[in-house]
C-alpha cells in the first residue's frame, strides 16, 4: 500500500533551489544546517562524474542537496529504515530524479560484495548520539535517527572504507567533541584525514560540529580549515551562512 | 669557563610582565608567538601547587612566562643541548628565579626512573619538523630546535605520559597540520586529549597552529574551543592576542 505523505504526518518543505521539493515526517526527523553545511563542503570537493554513495541518507536530504549542484554525479543513497527509505524514494520519484539518484534500502553493514571499492566519494550524516548517552526517544525510529543504535562511528567509518576506491574521499559532518574518535577511527581504516573544518554557533564558544574529509589510502597531513562561524555578534546569519543556503 | 652572555652572540630581552628578561641566541632560536601562546593556554589550566615539567625548555621562555603568572608552582625545565641549557640556567639565575624554575640537562627520553609518574602537568613547544622535511640548516644546533633530531612527536608524547601522574595535564603547541598524528599518539600513550584550540593568522585562513591539551588515563570526549585569530583584516593584533601580551 503507497503511503499516503500528503497526510498531515508528513510535510513538504521548498529546498529553493532547482525547484525541489522534500517530503519530511517531523515525528521522526527532520534535516537541520548539519545536513547542508555537509551537502557543500561534499559538493565542492566531489571529484567530476564521480560515482557517490550517501550513507544513513533518511529522508534522501543529503542526495538531493547534492544533486542541485553536481549534475555530473550518479548517487546511491542507502537507508536501513524500510518505512524511511520508501520516503526517500517517493522524494526521488516526486523531483524526477532517479536518473540521478538511486535509493538503496539495507543495513550499511551488510551491502552486497559488488558494492565494495567502487565509489569516488562517501557522504554521510550519522546519528550522533552513542548508545547509553543521552535520553532515548519513546519512538524507535527517531533514535535511529539521532542515535548510534544500527551503526555506531565505527562501523560508518569501517564501511566507508571498504566501499571508497583507492584515493576515494570519505566526507562526514558529526558533533565537534567526537573529533578525536573519528580522527583514531579514520586512521585505523585507512581513511587518513586530509582536512577538517570546525563549526561555531558564534565566534566566542566552542565548536558543535565538525566537517570531515579524509582520502582512502593517503598521508598523514591535515589541513584545518577556516572557523566556520554561524550567527554574527547580533544573532543574524554571517555571511559565509547565508552563501552556503543561497548555493544549496 | 662561562659563556660571556652580554657578547654580540646573544640579545637579552624584556618579557615586560614581573621585571623578567631573557638572554636568547639569535643564531639558535628566539622564541615567538607560539611559546606566549603556550605559556598563556598552560597558566590558565595547571592545578594550584602543581609540579611542572617543561620539555625541550630551549633558553627557558616557558618556564618564565609559566612563572610570571603562577608563583605557585615549582617547574623543571629540560633541555638536551649543553650549551642551551647553560644558558637557561644563566637566565633563570640573572632572574633570580632558581627556587622556582630548576634546569635539568638531559635527553628526555633517558630522563632518571624517579621523575616518572611524577608530575602534575608537562608542557612543551616541541621542534615542529620531521626529519626528512623542510631544509636543514647548516648549523646543528638550529636544527635541533626546529627538526625533530633528537625527539620526535612520538618521542614527545610517550615521554609526557610517563612522567605524568594519573589525570595529570599535557599541554603543546604545535604545527595544525600534525593534528591528526597528534591526537593518533596522545591516544596511543593513553594521554587522551580533551581540548583543541586551533590558531589562525586571520579569519579566512587554515590555521597554523593548534594547542592541545590531555590528561593521562581519561575519556574520549574533546572541546574544540573557540578559533584563536591572531590578526584583525586591518592587519592589527585582535583584542584577544593583546590580552595574552599583556597577561604574560
Amino acid at each position: 500500500m503507497q503511503t499516503d505523505y500528503t497526510g498531515s504526518e508528513y510535510r513538504l518543505d521548498d529546498l529553493q533551489t532547482d525547484g525541489l521539493k522534500i517530503f519530511q515526517k517531523p515525528a521522526d526527523f527532520c534535516f537541520g544546517t548539519d545536513a547542508v553545511l555537509l551537502a557543500d563542503f561534499a559538493a565542492k570537493r566531489i571529484k567530476k562524474r564521480a560515482r557517490v554513495i550517501d550513507l544513513c541518507t533518511g529522508n534522501g536530504i543529503i542526495p538531493l542537496l547534492l544533486y542541485s549542484r553536481r549534475k555530473d554525479i550518479d548517487i546511491y543513497a542507502v537507508e536501513i529504515n524500510e518505512e524511511t527509505a520508501a520516503l526517500a524514494e517517493y522524494n526521488m520519484e516526486y523531483n524526477k530524479v532517479t536518473d540521478y539518484i538511486h535509493v538503496v534500502h539495507s543495513d550499511i553493514k551488510t551491502l552486497p560484495n559488488s558494492y565494495k571499492n567502487n565509489y569516488d566519494a562517501v557522504t554521510v550524516n550519522p546519528p550522533y548520539i552513542p548508545v547509553g548517552k543521552g535520553l532515548l526517544s519513546g519512538k524507535e525510529k527517531l533514535s535511529a535517527a539521532r542515535h548510534e543504535l544500527y551503526a555506531d562511528l565505527e562501523n560508518i567509518i569501517c564501511v566507508s572504507a571498504e566501499l571508497l576506491k583507492d584515493k576515494g574521499k570519505f566526507f562526514m559532518v558529526h558533533r565537534a567533541s567526537r573529533t578525536a574518535e573519528i580522527i583514531r577511527f579514520m586512521s585505523l581504516y585507512q581513511l587518513e584525514p586530509k582536512a577538517l573544518r570546525f563549526v561555531y554557533s558564534n565566534q566566542n564558544g566552542n565548536a558543535n560540529l565538525v566537517l570531515t574529509t579524509g582520502a582512502k589510502n593517503s598521508g598523514a597531513w591535515i589541513d584545518i580549515l577556516p572557523p566556520l562561524i554561524i550567527y554574527n555578534e547580533d544573532k543574524t546569519n554571517t555571511k559565509e551562512i547565508d552563501e552556503i543556503y543561497r548555493r544549496n
